[in-house]
């Protein structure tokens, strides 16, 4: 079984018996002699790259995916019968902690602080840092906060208890109702009651036509006031007008987005200026863990006929 | 047994059974007909008041402080006899959640975020946050991040299973060396070895003569290149001109400082504008909880004759 890994795989190279590892340029088509390699790697290739193997490549077994959501290989046109999987729960830990970063940059002031330092201003108030809650009603700390965490897969199950340890009391939306990892889950359809309660709203949904400005006007004007929000799925998930709205009229207190509907974010964008808005350039994720591992699984898997996983 | 309790008091005013409990201004001197109170609760109250208690109030038993460091009360000229204690234990949750912020901020390249933001420009790469490390050397994640905490008390070991939780190898600092909460602690002896290897170093040292500088260029230059730091204990701990040395000689990646040796933080401290220094104008702490229920136990331990918690 020949295995092409991109030059861009992150961390040492994986070698099995029995298996023909190729690493190629990620950023040059496939060379001609390896269009027979039965699973090909994506991480990082450009997405040019990626439709010319689709189109190229026939012998394929398996498209492995490193991104938890690799859109661009799910539509970059390999055959229907070839299973493309993804890199989901290899971003788990380096997302929480991103999530977890941007959360308490809002909950404790960061943003306001760093404006206040570039003015030599030394304001120990700092907008209610020190109260019991923000000028705006927001939260000053994730004691007691009300969190939903929208998107509760695997990245949400890794972020809730952080958040806990904090002493947050955490609920999960997803798909089906009920109880996950010990965290209460509901459905769209519980959605407005919690988000009337929610402190804090952490979007970890996938991108795609399904989950398309989710979070819009209607959503928006049924959370808590002051809410915080942050959103380190994908920037599709939020209509970006809506949001802007929201920010203005002091409905949400203030937003960090590690994700934009469009990336880059285009340099004409309100959202750059706009006061309570913390944006980081979809850094969240970028560095799967145990990606070698988890493709040393999956050959085996392929190997003995047995279920693959993350297949999309 | 009368006890005095600042306006300022955080949350609901306390009441017990046989205790004259009288709520006086925060920011004026002590009246006339209250000098004859047992015990004064101090919190907020401008210096120049607490020194005037100090000097009038000739039949106090006990001043209790909410602050975890009540410099100024111990200083304020009580008599030998009274004891004086402080609010340690009040602050471990919020101190230990606005520095896990500081270092998530630091190790996520949050401030750099934030200026690239101000010239609308994605910059996805931002200095290395989606690599393994950053350019300078600095970690950009916890996992596995060597860290130190010097001073390792109750705020300390609230703060170290939270940045455990998140995959960081910590070791205190402390007096006596040893195992506390399931942590490894040396003492000042074994510091320099440990500081080698530091990643993240975090500072929660009480201020005082004591611990005047102890972070000072001899300890900055044992230091692991391209480490981080973060201070929450007090900034006198700290001398500042090496501090800046090593931050401009990258010996220090950056440092996060919520203290400062001078509060407010002079106008013309070069601190200010040191690109990689992230400064939180003294909004760790000042939201004591269980304030109320800690106040209650040391007036019961003040009647029954039993020890009380936090003498200085």
């Amino acid at each position: 079984m020949k295995v092409l890994i991109p030059s861009s795989f992150p961390g040492e190279i994986p070698s099995f018996d029995g298996v023909d590892v190729v690493v190629v340029p990620h950023r040059e088509p496939v060379p001609e002699e390896h269009l027979d390699a039965e699973v090909l790697v994506v991480w990082r290739q450009p997405t040019p790259i990626i439709e010319d193997a689709a189109r190229r490549m026939t012998n394929l077994r398996l498209v492995q995916a490193l991104a938890a959501g690799p859109d661009n290989v799910v539509t970059a046109g390999f055959p229907a019968e070839v299973p493309i999987c993804s890199g989901v729960g290899l971003h788990d830990e380096t997302v929480a902690e991103h999530a977890l970063a941007l959360t308490l940059a809002l909950t404790r002031f960061l943003p306001l602080a760093i404006e206040r330092q570039r003015e030599r201003k030394w304001d120990h108030y700092l907008g209610g840092a020190v109260a019991e809650r923000g000028d705006d009603g927001r939260i000053v700390s994730l004691k007691g906060a009300k969190t939903t965490i929208w998107g509760f897969g695997s990245i949400g199950s890794t972020l809730a208890p952080l958040l806990k340890s904090l002493g947050a009391e955490v609920t999960g939306v997803a798909r089906s109702a009920g109880e996950r990892n010990g965290f209460p889950v509901v459905t769209d359809d519980g959605l407005d009651d919690v988000l009337a309660e929610t402190d804090l709203l952490v979007m970890i949904l996938p991108g795609g036509e399904a989950t398309k400005a989710l979070l819009n006007a209607e959503r928006l004007a049924a959370l808590k006031e002051g809410a915080l929000l942050v959103n380190v799925g994908r920037g599709t998930v939020v209509d970006e007008e809506a949001l802007l709205a929201a920010l203005q009229s002091g409905r949400l207190a203030a937003a960090a987005l590690d994700v934009t509907a469009k990336e880059p974010l285009p340099e004409e964008s309100p959202l750059w200026e706009q006061p309570n808005v913390l944006i980081t350039p979809h850094i969240a994720s970028d560095r799967p863990r145990g990606a070698r591992e988890f493709l040393m699984a999956q050959l085996d898997a392929l190997n003995s006929g047995e279920q693959l996983r993350n297949v999309m």
